[in-house]
């Protein structure tokens, strides 16, 4: 990927509906970010609650048959995000926007994508019609907990990865990477570990994992190599860093050297920065997409990086607006 | 309305499909009381927020074929609510719910049901489309915002007035009711007022109010007579009680004698419960559709009343559920 | 709002998609006025019955690609009206027209607002879903009869007022109108009255009447005072004039000097011109969204006023098509 | 087919739903002919026109999970009954009826099957989506003018035939029925009049005709032999009578002997009666799908006689209604 | 018709999106034809199975915002034809594709259009339905086996007619045209007959047959006279010949001098060919819109001739591209 | 799971609405053999194919109100078994059946789960669109080929595994299963392999592939240990069996001792069987969801094995069909 550079203006104007970027309240710098890299303002748009707790949306500007995209990603409070989201959708559609695109760096809800248990929602599916009912007409969106979890949009997806981000950040911090093994936390990241090990040329590990309850989770085995060598743990999200912290212990016990965490989504709650800061790792590495306030970051130790993706979404963005192909951005 | 009384188990048991209650988070109490009206326990199911905050439930009873009935009313936090609905409903469905009735006690959205301002979301609409795409056969709810807000709908919808039982209240209360003046607060509720004036065959006033600006509102007159009279003011919600304060200091100078005040809702939010007990009125009631704490009725210095609406909604359930009709249930 | 002028010919050129507008048999003077201020020609169509009283439109162009939008305002024969809409709408989307905007200047149904009586339709949503059906892909209206049912639709809509204009045509008739009162016929209105009595900085008054039986109204109180005074009534429609009748002997008989009247859409259906011809008032004015033959006015005794709203429509269309906003256009 | 006879009640009550049988205003008598061979009373609804000419349909009982057939033929005024029949079933769908079916005898607009001129609605496929979105569960009819207008519906159609009746009468009418000719008006009619010859063992002749523009037809050419015969003129409908006249003429101007005509749908509008009274045939003979009102009977100079089909939908409604097979019902 | 000519490409590029033209597996010669007649060349995609037997398709070349032109016509295997559509329509579509028309030279499930027996499917409308589901935005097709099929379709359709090519073929081969009979081979076929007749200005006949079976059709008489005159046979699709070696006995047992067929689908199955080069007839002509390889030309005995349809299609692509008429193309 | 037995015909015929089975042409053993477990007669219906390759699918006995299954497996040639599905189902809704449910042992098109290209069809889930659009109201169906396309689907989906029958084949041919080892073939069983290892207590391996192309891939490591010991791969499907030679051959490079091969999906297609053949493995099983013709199991050497999933399916139809729990079938 060369580096991102701001879109000539000359492009965003060639076309019949002006661009317009709006965002709720869930990430406002990264919006800010994004269009920065687009070199057009920020929509402006108001969001309050009612004393009954009735959120409501208001546009402060006119969106005719304007091409919008609202940046909103689905972190605490999810709920409130998501109808928040689903609001200005709807606000925008029946304010007459000509095709509105919702952005969402994470969505959350990717990770209810099967039924491992009877009579449960498939929530990501749920959602997703949702935002369509809502007026969606496009979804813009980074590392879904599974590529299959792109399927559960009618509308077009267009499902970006940060894995070009994380393997560059792992290259530019350890010069052998390739000497080094990637590890899955469980069967689940095995494929996303694989690609980024591919990416580093270096070895593969997973741990095998036993669920024995609905909240239960206990580790049978650590399948492969670690010993003796450096350890990229890779993984989609952190929340609590419970799983990480087991992780981390396992590597180690079986003899890893220096370990290396790197995931797109950093949610960070409840323990996740206490138990980061005394973590026995070098460096955990998340993006953006989800907000990360200074405070954590300086509560971890040193240990929490923060990636940029906004110069993917507002690539992204612009082809989407100017009708090139997103497949061919990232090489 | 005769006093509503439990339903015999003969007439629940005849029909093919078993009822079956459920209730989300936002008013247990009210839902153990439907049921207790109904003669059936409470259905089991659980809701759980993962780490990162997204909503999980699980029925831990079978559902196939039944006549699902899922109480949820919408109080803080809303977003939370509605959005714990929508996956009990999905859940409901894709477990193969006979038919899934959403009872929605106080539908708080219903408020935004026009388009008093450009590029705003009628939100009482599309929460309805939300709530039928996630697969609600039809809906019970009480005393929307205003009548048309039913039109909303596509799926059948029941809408249970506590008009009867505030009316009862009053004159409980007032044994020489007839004497005094309905009032409504705005010329929103007018026809409320009107109709409790009926059946108290009481006087009518309206205080006319003017929007100075989005938030702000200014009363510009009181049409009626209030002076020497026993005032009922009657409205469909109460949250911060700010209009209300505002409604009987006009009542007060304009001579008003003795005030009660009776609503369905009873929001009760912010700084309501204080101004409730420095106000100077005999009584406030209202229903409980919005479950009230008993911390706020102690703190309200004896002015709380809250009225049970449980045998309105279980009589209507019972009825819905044996086809019988309810709009013959209360005259 | 400023004097309504011919739109520029340049603007409504620069878009892609030609500006088309046809018109039903409705009301095709008003179609004309429109075209008039829009520099266009109607539209060539159709309209026919078969032998077997099957309507059949025929459009004599083509609408390839077009912005159409087609009049029809919803009076008697209202629905042969509203079915030769549906038709016109089907023939043009499967004519491949790029968007239809349905001009309904008289949404007639708007009445059936709520279910006020068990096991009716709620026709005013059952009308919005079968003109989405039949293709309609945005609307533009005038005072429904409550601003809740612009929530039925699902399209994007523009509810324009005629309040300007009706407050307006009292300022010129009454010089101290200031002094005067505006009464609400019930309480369905007393919105309108109280924002139409803002804009003359006038009182407010309203008759409470109570609902006997599904056709029986009885009034019960003039809430206000209107003694010795010049009263304005406002309403959204006026069809057989016999409420009107009433509220005018109601306002005489509490002491109204001089009264005038003022409504959306004069109907007049029936007795009302003869009424109107004997009634006690100085004068009676509406808007032409309904088509009021100059027979009628005739009739009437010289008390008949026809307002003309043909360039808010002509206005609104122009910003639909070139994507300016609606909202801004009356202040 | 076996003669018709009352359905035992035990059988209707059988099911767990109670069937009732609703009727519009445009032809209840052949609606109460269907209850009187179903054993149950035509269920109580009244239909009004507000003064602005809306109609209003109310249900004088309760339609709660009842299997409800609503009996509405499309006769003048045509866009009425439409409308009476969509607001029926809006109506008993918003009143929790468990199945709604649309019986309609004679549905006019199957005449608006193809596109024979460009930018005009298909307006048989219209109807058909329109009447599904105001909620029909299935269509109940009888001879669609091209049996592919069954293909318009989504939901389930029983499409009844009244081929026997009519070859019956023909049989009944002219012993040696197998010595005529079963003459086509027209290409379009050439199928049911094959199938009917085939049934009578008889000749078969047709009519080529040439549309000469949107309203002018030319007849090219009889094909086939009348002369010196016994002709059969069958086709679905008679409306001005205008085209039979000059199929009439024809068919003698070729040497026909008796003419016999016979049709599915008499709607007998305009000059029809009249032109009938002065034709030169035997009989002409409808069905009361529509209702012939006994005054044109008498003036129409003894040559009409109107056929009962409502012991064929009663059949039709008593095997929907158990589950049993329509398409067994008439061989 | 003109002469077709190659289209202008200024007029091609004179729109916003780009015009792109895409084929499935089933006639690439007629695309690439098609394609020839507009000016461009005919898109990238690949189309493979996997080894279960799933068909993959895959765009070479971005699609965003481009107007797509898919053809494929359903011939043998159909359900392969059918489902590569499908999954063309559904990748165009989630690849942002602008509009998506599908160009179905044969519609071969056209034939499936009514509910002759009970228990099957109208096919044809299930079809479309599906086609619909899948994205298809508009159809472009030819002479569907009855026009109804067309109202099958919610979206639009474009539909073209052979009748001319047809016609034009018959009138160079034999000059004295007029004198000679256009023979209907079954009811289904009469009204193309008759419009060929007319432009042939030549006599008309019909087979009337009788269906004895699901599978068997005995012929009952030749309506009309054949006797020393040259007969056309037309008909929309000949897929074993089985019925035109029928039709084509019958018209020489009653007579006939020569005998040309021709008709718009030459699916020529099983023995087709064989039984062409055996039959006496003078020739058979059909077009192009299924694939006849050059070996059942050179195995039909010279009897065979293909009329090239492609200058139509590319007519119909350009008008349909540049928002032109497509009903003002041939006249 | 204990062994399965007849359903008692009591418990079948205490719903109302009889339980009807009809199968496609796919794999019509495994309906007769799913019909004799449940103890009713596999239903009557016929498939043929016109001349022009259209399929007519025709039920030969009434299904009204029917609790109607249609089995339909996924096998070559595929278009022809979604097809003819579709239009099984088609009828089935059009015939009135009461609910249909498609079963579907085999989801072939489950393998298109992801967009891993650009432009191509997520199919997996536009097939589920497909199914729904033509009338399923539910889906059975064994182990997808990722657990997320369950949520392709917004009817319910009984999903069965075929894990515990797998798993009890491996436990039965190597009595100390549980020192062996479970391989994976890629990344994308692993969590099936993990879930097969847990219940035979045994070790995991995976293998670690790299996508060179579109259709090139290579392993690039095993991961895990399995020298000396007996290996278990286990996946979803095989085709043409040349990945499952390229992993035995890995494992035996590594050391592997004895090899058993088990997938619930034995497809066979190509050169598999002779791969098979000549396999250095002790065993291939797989279930019948997909005919594995007696032919090619004797070609196999011996070494293929069939295992019956009739009973899973049979019990599963049972508890749908009388509303008790599936997820407590399989323990």
């Amino acid at each position: 990927m060369s580096a991102p550079h701001r879109a000539p203006s000359a492009l965003l104007q060639s076309r019949r509906s002006p661009l317009l970027v709006f965002a709720g309240q869930s990430n406002r710098p990264l919006a800010h970010a994004i269009c920065d890299h687009l070199g057009v303002p920020l929509g402006e748009s108001t969001t309050e609650k009612f004393s009954n707790d009735n959120i409501i949306v208001h546009y402060e500007q006119s969106l005719r048959e304007g091409d919008v995209f609202i940046v909103q990603t689905f972190s605490t409070p999810v709920s409130d995000s998501i109808m928040e989201l689903m609001l200005m959708i709807d606000a925008a559609k029946s304010a007459s926007a000509g095709r509105v695109t919702a952005v969402i760096p994470y969505y959350s809800y990717a990770r209810s994508d099967k039924k491992d248990n009877p009579r449960i929602s498939i929530a990501g599916r749920l959602i997703a019609d949702l935002l369509q009912e809502a007026g969606a007409d496009r979804i813009l969106t980074m590392t879904l907990h599974a590529p299959q979890v792109h399927g559960f949009f009618k509308v077009p997806v267009d499902h970006l990865s940060a894995d070009v981000v994380l393997a560059q950040h792992f290259k530019k911090s350890v010069p052998d990477a390739h000497n080094g093994v990637v590890l899955a936390p469980d069967a689940g990241s095995i494929k996303r570990a694989s690609q980024i090990a591919r990416r580093l040329d270096s070895g593969l590990a997973m741990i095998d994992k036993e669920r024995l309850s609905d909240t239960e989770v206990r580790p049978r085995a650590l399948i492969g190599d670690v010993d003796g060598k450096t350890v990229f743990i890779v993984d989609d999200e952190i929340s609590t860093a419970g799983s990480l912290v087991e992780t981390v212990n396992i590597a180690r016990s079986m003899g890893a050297k220096d370990v290396y965490v790197a995931v797109t989504h950093g949610v960070y709650t409840g323990p996740a920065i206490q138990r980061i800061a005394a973590l026995n790792v070098t460096q955990v590495a998340s993006t953006n997409t989800v907000l990360v306030p200074q405070s954590k970051i300086d509560n971890a130790g040193g240990r929490l990086a923060v990636l940029d993706v906004a110069p993917l979404f507002a690539n992204a963005i612009v082809n989407i607006h100017t009708g090139a192909s997103v497949s061919t951005l990232f090489s």
